[in-house]
């Protein structure tokens, strides 16, 4: 049998015996010859079947043997002269044409369909994007001498509130899905002083938007011997260029320094209320106009939130303790990544805490035995990529959604 | 402010100042000096310290300037001369004694104050071991032109099996928590050929042994274009050494080729009942030991397992369809991986499937439209480890595991 090669390898092949291996991306029937489109895991191919010979229809799985030949017509200026076809399954029509270059499909049916839609080239750019883009944010932490952590998703207490958690039977118990994995991974700065975890968190988001997903991919960075947030900043800032320039999706105004404004100055910048406690919508749109136009950048960092509006574990800013050491990164105006200096002494968690500590217990007892000085950050990845690629909404840059009303597929 | 040196690359600067930040693992008042072992993320390194001089109790963190000077009665040669020590967050004594080389503590003690004792260098090398195999896992699929996915953990119907499925209230309806992104890969191959995830996965297990974890860290990955279930051992071997010589744990016993036995074989050479459907424990340990003896392998695969007792998405072996194309690899006697390969026609799955077939639709899609041949396997990799460094219990190679009574820390 004949040594398979890859579609994009052809080129390379020039008058050998191939075989291809591969999907029926397309089959043009024309009178004296038809035009088969093979589909593999690294591009098209082209191969030209004399007229008589069968071809199953689109989406079935073929192996074709052949012998390539150049051809400067043909998609790549080389196709293949049908030698041998055998079907290894054969498909019924697709619910959606998946040769056409655009998807022809609204969104309901890409994420119904979705195990079919996400073989067009398009959809499936932007997921290997996404892969690209993790494997860069780990090679980066992994030159920095962060460590990986795996912790439960499963736990006893909700991390960041009350509210939007899915709760669970735990062998009769009741229990909750990790809405981030907050407390571990800062208890595990204690152990490997800088820890990443890749892993998903669940949201029981009961708003139907284009941006919020009942489960999304947390990409979670936590380091110690911090001065402030700004080392964490530093930290971010090369993790986002890496992630960008690996997903290649779309050209991204990146300067060397990112743009950094306190909370304050950015209610001024967006023309919001100096007393408003949080950046609405419109406030983040504005900010990232303001940062492209002025720094010729699709990120700003926005430092200092209020404490009200952080979780309790935030460091406050040592000057005006009102405001926090936190930060939001906005990503062409929409607030991409949230991070910060973390509290790291035990009695400042017991002050802030009050009666909820005795529930925190496990929680604390890494800084009951000494913390550093630490903070992080965590990515969606779906939200950045979305962001990427200009897509509308998070379903989009989802293998297979959850969200209020969607389970399946 | 001096540079911050790791404790590990003291040697490199010998009479220059340098700061150390870490713990206090360990510190010995004698009358005219106090030595301080302070650790960090690479290691342990000795400062000496004039009588007089406080010290904060071990766990506390610390900075501390000093002159490097070779000195060869101190731990690796070099020690750090005392300048000034600041400490940034001051402990209280720790549960168990961090200093001990042996951790003096049962195994509840250890995970109940996990945060903790994770720090002591011999636990905190068995998951720096499982973070090295993780990654080994990823880059050796990477080269194989693997892509990573992220599927959802959320599902409406349970993966493997009714039982030990974690039930959860979402949003009004019933779901369960995934037992296993099984449907998922197989969907992928069909859009990346080539998929792998590493994810949590999520049993109900009401059983308290030492093998099982209500949740594990599943390594899966799924292959197209295979002739059989040989094609995907031969991309596991090359896993399992890379992830071995990664986690560098332990001497481990593996040839170039991992000897194969059937299923038939096996049950013959561990003395077993010809008619046993499945290999009890002690006939894992008797083919482990067999395969020790006769090959010098701690791993030996078994393929061909009865169909009755391996899942519907099972591919028989086409010569005698009561065994299957699949396999499982046994790591010392213990089973490690479960893989093979799996059916790949729609007309297949409807007719093994019968009635349930209408509750898998969205799964079924992917083969409706086409599915190569293909197969994968999923590695435990808290089994992995404890095989790996010899732990009796899969808890000890989990930093907060979760069974049917632990669900904190």
């Amino acid at each position: 049998m004949s040594y398979r090669v890859l579609s994009t390898e052809i080129a390379e092949h020039t008058g050998e015996s191939i075989r291809l291996a591969g999907w029926v991306h397309r089959r043009r029937v024309l009178a004296r010859v038809t035009f088969l489109i093979v589909r593999d895991r690294a591009g098209l191919a082209q191969v030209v079947v004399p007229a008589g010979v069968p071809v199953p229809p689109e989406e079935s799985v073929v192996e074709v043997t052949g012998t390539v030949v150049a051809n400067a017509a043909a998609p790549g200026g080389h196709e293949v002269a049908y030698g041998a076809l055998e079907v290894l399954s054969e498909a019924e029509p697709p619910p959606v044409e998946l040769f056409r270059p655009e998807l022809e499909a609204g969104l309901p049916a890409l994420l119904d369909h979705a195990a079919v839609t996400l073989r067009h080239p398009a959809r499936r750019a932007v997921f290997a994007a996404g892969a690209a883009a993790v494997g860069a944010f780990r090679a980066t932490l992994d030159g920095l001498g962060f460590t990986e952590i795996f912790t439960p998703k499963i736990v006893g207490t909700a991390t960041e509130s009350g509210a939007n958690v899915f709760a669970l039977d735990y062998f009769g118990r009741p229990a909750y899905l990790a809405q981030s994995p907050q407390f571990y991974k800062q208890a595990m700065v204690g152990v490997f002083e800088r820890v990443y975890e890749v892993a998903p968190v669940f949201r029981a988001e009961p708003h139907d938007t284009s941006r919020h997903l009942a489960q999304y991919l947390s990409l979670d960075a936590e380091l110690g011997f911090v001065r402030d947030h700004r080392d964490v900043m530093a930290v971010l800032t090369r993790v986002v260029r890496a992630m960008t320039e690996a997903a290649g999706l779309s050209e991204v105004q990146m300067p060397q320094e990112i743009p950094v404004v306190h909370f304050a100055e950015a209610l001024r910048l967006a023309g919001a209320d100096p007393d408003e406690p949080d950046l609405a919508p419109e406030h983040e749109r504005a900010l990232g106009a303001w940062a492209l136009r002025e720094h010729g950048s699709d990120f700003v960092y926005v430092e200092g939130y209020p404490m009200a509006k952080r979780p309790f574990y935030t460091h406050p800013q040592p000057s005006e303790p009102r405001w926090s050491n936190s930060f939001d990164l906005l990503f062409r105006g929409l607030e991409l990544v949230t991070g910060g200096q973390r509290r790291h002494r035990y009695s400042d968690y017991v002050a802030v805490l009050g009666e909820q500590a005795a529930g925190l217990e496990g929680y604390l007892e890494a800084f009951r035995h000494g913390m550093p000085p630490h903070g992080g950050f965590a990515i969606g990845l779906e939200r950045f990529l979305a962001r990427l690629c200009g897509a509308a909404n998070v379903r989009e840059t989802t293998l297979f959604p959850r969200d209020l009303h969607r389970l399946t597929p």
